[in-house]
């Protein structure tokens, strides 16, 4: 694994829990950790249960004990380490956005597609597809449960950079993370609302913002000047984005996300109104979901709160009794799982590289939008 | 007052109860209503606690126990109706949208201020105004509660239309009510953005769609063909309307209007998040505000449901005791009540026909951005 | 009516509007409001709308224009009117609780048989029966929808009154109430689960308990002390009372009333657990029903979340559009409109005086349960 | 560990977790996992990451390589198990309910007497309180937040036996559980209203019932009968219990334990009024807590919904950002961590086994109670 902070935190304890929990072909051994700083790597890896550690991930190509490598850096490096290790025969697990541009996600898919020829297989980590209560939407709109799909409405509202006072890291900086509140949380709604309907969007138009266009440079980077006052730096990224949109199969689309709802801490939500029912999904609740099915008799007809806890649920059979939910963590674990039982069974993966692509299209379009009044754009089709 | 449909038995309860719990300054006479058909019309005025009956508006303009004509017609009559009335010294009361085009709105107004300066007033029936949770947000935000308004988010959800059976009734033919979505209820969470932030919208990026293009013909106006099946026409409105768009102050917005969101039933919802805390409202809870505010410490922050019935809330005081909620019918009482203390005050009536006016121009403006590809529209200025 | 408070203006708003959205037989004339203070009564009559006013309510039983008798005061005045206005042969319409001891209430029972035999009728005033969410779930529980009921749990919680400077008024006074949060609300959400479930308690094991022993006197009659502090008298009445019980039809229940939950201002909650489904439904959002339909397939099995405001629903058809919600004057209109009925057809109005005289049999073994340490004590059986 | 059912499987993912996330004094070795059946335990222990199998837990006493023994057993055999393992100098983490009866639960307070004085300590398996919206309601009582306690409401609700066909598990054998519903949920609701208010109880009135008196055998102990039908046997344990109750510090109370409440997953709920604010939690939404704070201006008011995921939280710094919430498991997790910080610090472990012994004399007060018409029973002080 590349990387230790957050996301590393997170895949390390999936991979560590997957095979507890569900039957996978083979049992992962968390082999090596890798960091630029040998010291901070060390400790992580003892920290979060990796056998050893490289301070160069291109060390990670040529070791006999790795047969994977997942990617838990910033989005301006993934496309080297991704391609490299595809064409160096490693199985990949790349973190979303799969890339900062679309030109770098295009390398990518071309270097999975090459990869999937010799039995070397990838896949983009958009974890929140693997909450059972997305799952379960997903499954429901297949069944034609809430019949056609007429308007999907997806916001993911966050407040962590509300306070100007907030310091300009790397998620702020286009250079690193290619965009802001659009590519870092957008992207995660954009994917769940196509991977629920199962369509995807055609056009869009959009605006972007940013509301604090200076702020303190990190501690690390940072220092006092001569006058004593904090030193700043420009925002070169969205605070925010907002986008209207059309799907193939016919429905409208509203789209919005933010990291200054103040208030709103992981606001994920989406919700789909068809000819014949509806669902809506909060992340703040995850365990749940809201059905409304229109086949019901109006006077007892109302949306029902869905526990996502039930052994046929998916996901949800491998764990606890009904009502006893799971956290964030869950969906990594879930993430791991399904990518372990492919590459056992050969399966592709999913979401693949050009779903990744796809999604990097799509912010595309909306920055496109952004930057040209608010007009139209048209998102180009991927083949799968 | 003319007409006597829904809108005719919201406005009669109002009349007959502002008075019973607001100190007014005048006794309201329900004199008159006025209906084109005499038999129709002379059941509803003893079902609805008229006096009188008229079949011919023309006749109020000259009786001389009418002092204030409530408009209650589908919008294609507002203009001539209400400048008429005006113009014969009349205080007008017109239900919203204040007309179905931009010109007959301009009118309007003019006609208001010709009145105005002879002591005549007039108003528009943007009766949501008058939800106390409504009244609260905007206060809340006056006094610097939620800080600096960054994002506004505004919708307006209902599903009366899903089944594709649903006649074509006057309010999805274009030339009675101007727009469909857009104008009937997207007016309101428009005008509620507005009011409780006490800002205006200054562009929008727009997209609409018909889902059901053709409708059964309702009974009155339709036959069986040859062949036994119903005869259709055209439905020559939106189903849905939505758009992004940005406020005077710097906030960034988000809308939708649809009657096609299977399962609510009339979710007039917005939410505002500012630099210093949000506020969020749904009708369908409509005495709860949601408010969060981030001066608080994170460890008890959360987002405060609101009970908006103590004594001290706008109009909840003229009520009963906390806990003990109102209905719809609430905010046409209030709206009476406002409206006859201000005719007594001489002070000027809100929200007066500039503001609907204004409004207009923001429905003008979406409508014209959905027509050509979603494109930047700006919104003309309004002076009141 | 006899009263103008509170109970007063709800009542007459009620006699006001109900034949404006129901089909009455009679149009109810509002001829007398009676008090004890005639500058008072007066003042109230011309507000609250009524043509005339006496001092005295003896003199209601004489005159013609009077046929039925709205009794508003406090408990301890029932008996007397209900049972003189009977026996003049005038309807009775009497608030709950029917009496402040089960003697007088047996006595208003024998009364309302002896007019019954004269076709003079009598009604007590549980309004929150006619909430439509209420009526909504005695039918899905009469058509057997949650099958066997095995679980009642009932709350009534309010918190006016935690402030121990709150003054002593009469309803904290055990000779002019009777009891304190056990006959005032207790009464309620005792009368809804019998009502709901269509079965009866049998037995209670009770605690009762007075946090704030003493109170300041209220304004009117105390004054200060020589030492300038104010004046303070017993409280006589419960400040909470719990309860565990028995239904006749197997089914268990826990019960609680009070005055003092901090922050719930009209929490009148009731669930029912049944063996094929539950129900749940809480005042303070009284558009709405919780029903659990255990027949779905638990995939998709939840709490509905139903708006009781379809055309189909019981009372909400007389209204609004799906949506829009009703408010809790209109239970009162509801019962006005049901009693106005069942004097047309000669029908016995629901809830009789009987009923109220169960219920103040539960409320005395409430009582006594509390007074003998908890003892399981058995509820006399009632025949209707 | 002894036992490796859910329980089991919880606690294993405790002890593999708590050192990844939580700095700890040792880094706990998964040592043994000990079950009657060798082949089973086995495959268990492979799945659940144990080293090593015993099938007779007093091997346990013996091995060098055991300093805890983690006891995931039914309930009678806790006390047996319990003393051997502290009486052989073992820690020793039991699950609750402590045991089943009070007798054996003294004797294990005497046993981790003995053993505390030789430094060997003890720790019952209250796992709720380590949710972190517990923690944080605990804390917020503690600092007086919402004044003096004066309503306790507890319940815990489950649906999982309300089919009649659910067959006669060991939960539903006297001689196994001790109790049903009572001890199984009801100790965990009583534990917890405990912990968060700091008081305890000292008298109950109860009721129990059993609605299904009789089951099918399980499977594995059940056979066809000649007629076909399957042998059925006795429960022996209550459904329900209810009772009301009063603490040390004034505050009165109502608890409801069931395994028939139709829909309830795992409402674990509880609700404290305070004469300064009130604190509400259902489990259902774990990473939840409503706090009324009265000492707010009424006009804003309201119940806070508390997302308790923010780094000051209790638990919550040492997982995922806020918003981004734990589940069922982690309840565990940090049980695990508290128990080995404290082991590393000398400290006591809490809840010790006078608090499970506590518990278990309400539970011993209940069933009296209902065997006994309901009459009260005080409950017996324990000294911690």
């Amino acid at each position: 694994m590349v990387g230790y902070a957050f996301m590393g935190a997170a895949h390390s304890q999936a991979w560590r829990t997957a095979g507890r929990f569900f039957d996978l072909p083979v049992e992962p051994d968390m082999a090596v950790l890798c960091g630029r700083d040998g010291d901070a790597t060390r400790s992580a890896a003892a920290k979060l249960g990796w056998r050893s550690v490289e301070t160069d991930w291109k060390q990670l190509l040529t070791r006999d004990d790795v047969q994977l490598i997942d990617i838990c850096t910033p989005g301006d490096t993934h496309a080297e380490i991704a391609i490299a290790a595809l064409d160096a025969g490693k199985h990949v697990l790349c973190e979303k956005p799969l890339a900062n541009t679309v030109d770098e996600a295009r390398a990518m898919v071309a270097a999975a597609e090459r990869a999937r020829a010799r039995g070397v297989h990838s896949m983009v980590g958009f974890n929140y597809r693997r909450v059972p209560a997305i799952a379960l939407a997903r499954q429901l709109i297949a069944q034609g449960r809430i019949g056609e799909v007429r308007h999907v409405r997806g916001t993911y509202l966050q407040d962590w950079i509300v306070d100007p006072e907030f310091p300009l890291v790397w998620r702020l900086q286009k250079d690193k993370a290619g965009s802001g509140a659009l590519g870092d949380i957008g992207a995660h709604v954009i994917d769940l609302a196509q991977f629920v309907t199962g369509d995807r969007l055609t056009g869009v138009s959009a605006l972007t913002e940013t509301f604090v266009k200076q702020r303190p440079l990190p501690a690390a980077s940072s220092g006092l000047s001569a006058s004593g006052s904090t030193e700043r730096g420009e925002v070169t990224v969205d605070d925010t984005a907002l986008f209207i949109g059309r799907f193939g199969g016919g429905a409208v689309a509203g789209f919005e996300a933010t990291r200054f709802a103040t208030g709103r801490k992981n606001a994920l939500r989406l919700e789909v109104n068809g000819s014949a029912g509806s669902l809506a999904f909060d992340f703040e609740a995850m365990n749940e979901l809201s059905f409304f099915d229109g086949a019901e008799d109006p006077a007892t007809a109302g949306f029902r709160r869905i526990l996502v806890t039930e052994p046929t649920h998916p996901y949800a059979g491998a764990w606890w009794p009904p009502g006893h939910g799971l956290g964030y963590e869950h969906t990594f674990t879930h993430e791991i799982a399904d990518l372990l039982r492919d590459l056992g069974t050969g399966a592709e993966p999913s979401p693949s590289f050009a779903d990744g692509l796809q999604v990097q299209l799509v912010l595309d379009a909306v920055a496109r939008s952004a930057e040209a009044g608010s007009g139209w754009q048209r998102i180009e089709e991927v083949n799968d």
